[in-house]
């Protein structure tokens, strides 16, 4: 088994963020990245991939954006060689910049059938092929220094040659916003589940009744990450559920029965992800990364200086 | 003396805010103002100037921004019309905008002939009245609930009927990047001051020689904070300038031979500003707002928590 294909979904999640709701436009907020550079969002999405083990990436985006994001990407190299003729970290992030379109290309989602068909679009790109599956509005944040949340996912998904879903334990009163999973522990393998069951969005009492994981904390559920490795077997079963008819086809239900035919494993990653569509997810996003990185200390004197400050406001 | 227009310099600053080298994109970055709603950084700009009394808004953009900057404003007040149908703050907002654009003007800077000359190019907007002038890349934050930086400003400069500049102290480690300057207190006027000097990008030794300011603490010397009330005569200096054929003509020496001829005030104002062209300055301008406003609560909680998991971080 080898896992070099990433898919980044970047249509199905889009207007939230108010007031950039042009998903291109969102994808390419800036954001200081752990090595201290400030990069598109998506372009640290692409690196956490090629950090991992990845060699291509396909996006699924909205009609017409796949040229956007060329255009984009083209206009902010160029501008990078112009504004910092010469600087030599300039040039290494031309050069990554130009990595990521030669290794990079961009599926449309033609009509918005739901978040597992947009999963779908990336089939023949696939070519049948276990595949990393990301979300374009999260950013990742690994609490291994020597390895990305997506590399963590990957090392046990090739080591035990099956499909992997990223989780974390996730307190109650959040669970109904998120996919929700129970199983049992893989014996000698911390942190790793054979799933069981998993249900969208549960409420509390079906959580209870269904969802409860021996050895989390009280009031935890394992709830998806976000990040999965899936084995093409997912598109067949995304096929049938689009025969149907339906016109919202989400990945879960698809997830649920790759659960009942296929040995499919729960992770819990080390690590955090930040909703880039969040209220606060930006700024959220950005301090973990500063906080994780090269920016470290200066994110830091930064914070302590603004909390003073506001304290300050607060005595006037 | 009233003071209702405006100026905002959004073209001599540009570039630096890798990747969004595009000034019109940098200036519709989203940021979550004190109402705890997510806004263009140019928007709260305006809003600062029309909270304190301004009625006419001129932008001096580079080439072509003018144009841009209204599609981008009509682009967001639909999308949002569109994607919060019947929303009441979305409402409200869109009306914002709608006044907003009714109430400002585009001016393009055709050659970049320095700060100085983009402040000129609103000499016929501003048609012989004092002024207020923002700059497009700086967010401010009161420490006053009830009166905005730029509200300090007018009031004084109403009240004394002159030029006014924004100053705060500043460590001397700073002080050559901003224009310093030294002055008299204004009798019964606390953090008022007739200014005597000013030196653009003063060494530390030619400030401890002629930039000391009485009644600072040690090593403080008072910068511009990059807000201004000044009156029509700086035109008259600026062209002087101008007919030199001079091709970086800057504001601090307009500024300099105002205060020889004119009665010319600085006030300490009681705020902060944050340069979203710094590396982090985005960040703290987000987390400063943040906790200055309705989002306060939300703001720090983030914090704690964020400063929590790198916590953990640091200890794997």
């Amino acid at each position: 088994m080898r896992i070099k294909k990433a898919v980044i979904t970047a249509a199905a999640r889009g207007e939230r963020l108010y007031p950039v709701a042009d998903t291109v436009q969102k994808a390419m907020l800036p954001v200081i990245d752990i090595d201290g550079l400030h990069k598109p969002a998506i372009q640290i999405i692409c690196e956490e991939a090629f950090a991992s083990g990845i060699e291509e990436i396909c996006v699924v985006c909205a009609p017409g954006d796949g040229s956007r994001y060329q255009e984009a990407f083209t206009s902010l190299r160029n501008n990078l060689l112009k504004s910092y003729k010469g600087v030599q970290w300039a040039r290494e992030e031309a050069e990554k910049i130009d990595h990521l379109t030669s290794r990079i290309q961009f599926v449309e989602q033609t009509e918005a059938l739901g978040y597992g068909q947009a999963v779908y679009c990336a089939r023949n790109f696939v070519n049948n092929e276990p595949f990393l599956l990301l979300l374009g509005d999260y950013l990742y944040v690994s609490n291994l220094r020597e390895k990305r949340c997506a590399a963590q996912l990957i090392e046990i998904a090739l080591q035990e040659n099956c499909s992997v879903s990223a989780v974390n334990p996730t307190v109650e009163h959040q669970i109904s916003r998120y996919g929700t999973l129970t199983g049992k522990h893989l014996p000698n393998q911390p942190g790793v589940y054979q799933i069981d069951k998993i249900i969208e969005k549960p409420s509390l009492s079906v959580a209870e009744l269904e969802l409860q994981t021996p050895g989390l904390r009280m009031g935890y559920y394992l709830c998806f990450f976000g990040m999965h490795v899936l084995v093409p077997a997912v598109f067949d079963i995304l096929e049938k559920h689009l025969n149907t008819g339906e016109t919202n086809i989400q990945l879960t239900p698809a997830l649920q029965e790759l659960a009942a035919t296929d040995k499919y494993l729960a992770l819990e990653v080390k690590g955090n992800r930040y909703d880039l569509s969040k209220k606060l997810g930006m700024l959220q996003a950005q301090i973990a990364l500063g906080l994780a990185g090269e920016a470290h200390d200066e994110t830091l004197t930064t914070l302590v200086e603004l909390l003073a400050e506001a304290n300050l406001r607060q005595l006037n």
